[in-house]
């Protein structure tokens, strides 16, 4: 199978899973359901659900059941999209292609889909079927943790509306991206190692694995917010300028910028130089988040 | 020990759990927990976290711990206030006798606030100290349904913002008040048992208990903002009716509204018939809460 096969059907999963998950549309009150389906269901790339489910194929065969862990994932990221978007925070009128969620179904609704969204995520979690308690609780103390507002994506948000305020500096940037895009990329691959069983050992090497794709992947959304349309990303392009956000090229230019993907994209390789090939798909997955084009 | 004794004790426990779990103000970044705690101790009457302690205490004479976990209740109620406050929902400037969340830090640090609190109350169950995983497990279960978009507060808030667009009916009125305040002070006394090692039929008595209770405190809730002063309150009063919200009084008038109420009062004794002394301080904690005057 090739990597974009796999991708495809790893998608092809996660979405039931997700359909699974999510409440219909006719279920009341109707309109959160929509709200969250909207948001959910808009062509996301499923970077982080993919990555969770390679990480648990790179420790066992057969780690059944994993896509619903993974759909958490999805959820928690969905959600802090549909809250940086508001016209508080980001105010952006264009995600995946389409009007974000408050311009398709306001303010109010945007921001309770967004709260549903994140609950559904520890619900999931709590009731994933195929693993025991034990590995429920730990993955539901890496989600809060990853998500939360010590360190956590909160964190990073925090950092962010902040450091339009203030000097572009490399350690500022780092303080950024670590919480903001780095927690949950990390514990994406996390959740996956945990719920295959990993020992301490893999562990470590895939949480370091995590955290050079993760800052790879920042980097390279930086570079393309400057580089691409906003048709080709479909999202409003060069926001990143305009709202004066602490970016990679702001700080260390755009051919710095790609270098250092690129030596992301190495360590990633080599934090996972004892796996197998049972690996192999997390690092072509390592070589997909540096050379997109979107 | 006095009910008032007993309530600022236990009110002392559960301040003193959420001061150790919620990061102090000088964590960075600091704003968000100088928010998180601007809410949290507002002067908040921890009626959930008391009746999740009166109820672990009707079932178990030494519940060690279930402070903890009573104090994610809590957080989930106060993230609830502070998202319900802001503009684009209820639009209210007075919260606990001092300006909302958003009023003080902003709107968009209150939303993050309201996301993290949501997020550590999540944190706080999967690490409850003294518990087992498989009890840890079951309480994110209930929380997440009691909080969640199907049946819990989020559908309660949302059917809230329908019904200020239709005609006040006794089964939208019902709808909406199982869901908003309903869910999460049934989930109150259900986690105290659920904690304290309740079997089914315990169980199931303290949820009708707790329905009970849930009940009258919306109806007294709801006699309350046409009776009192803002002042009295320590919120805005008056404002159900400005806002043509549904409540009790508008469907039922005043006098019923109060007859109801001391049925539900009477009816939360009856479910608790079968408890010896233990659950003495639940049923106290009914009569506070149909004879209280804020």
């Amino acid at each position: 199978m090739t990597l974009d096969e796999y991708v495809r059907e790893q998608q092809r999963i996660v979405d039931a899973a997700l359909d699974r998950w999510i409440p219909t549309e006719s279920t009341p009150p109707e309109i959160i359901f929509r709200a969250m389906r909207y948001s959910v269901f808009a062509g996301g790339k499923r970077i982080r659900p993919l990555l969770c489910i390679a990480s648990a194929q790179s420790i066992s065969d057969l780690p059944r059941g994993v896509e619903n862990v993974a759909c958490a994932l999805e959820m928690i990221h969905t959600y802090s999209l549909i809250h940086d978007d508001l016209p508080a925070l980001d105010n952006d009128d264009l995600r995946r292609g389409r009007p974000t969620c408050h311009k398709a179904f306001g303010e109010a609704i945007a921001i309770l889909a967004g709260d549903a969204l994140l609950t559904l995520a520890f619900e999931v979690l709590s009731k994933a079927p195929e693993v025991d308690s034990c590995r429920r609780v730990r993955l539901v103390q890496e989600l809060a943790a990853a998500a939360g507002a010590a360190g956590g994506m909160i964190a990073g948000q925090v950092h962010d509306l902040e450091g339009e305020r203030q000097r572009p500096s490399a350690s500022l940037l780092e303080r950024i991206h670590r919480a903001k895009t780095g927690a949950l990329l990390r514990a994406s691959v996390r959740f996956g190692a945990i719920y295959a069983g990993a020992d301490d050992q893999q562990l470590a090497a895939i949480t370091s694995y995590g955290e050079h794709v993760g800052l790879a992947f920042q980097i390279v959304d930086d570079i393309l917010d400057v580089e691409r349309s906003s048709e080709e990303l479909g999202k409003t392009a060069g926001k990143d300028a305009q709202q004066h956000k602490i970016t990679f090229p702001a700080v260390y230019g755009i051919e710095r910028s790609k270098a250092m993907a690129e030596e992301e994209r190495l360590r990633a390789h080599t934090a996972l130089r004892h796996f197998d090939d049972r690996a192999d798909r997390l690092r072509e997955l390592a070589d997909l988040v540096v050379h997109r084009r979107a």
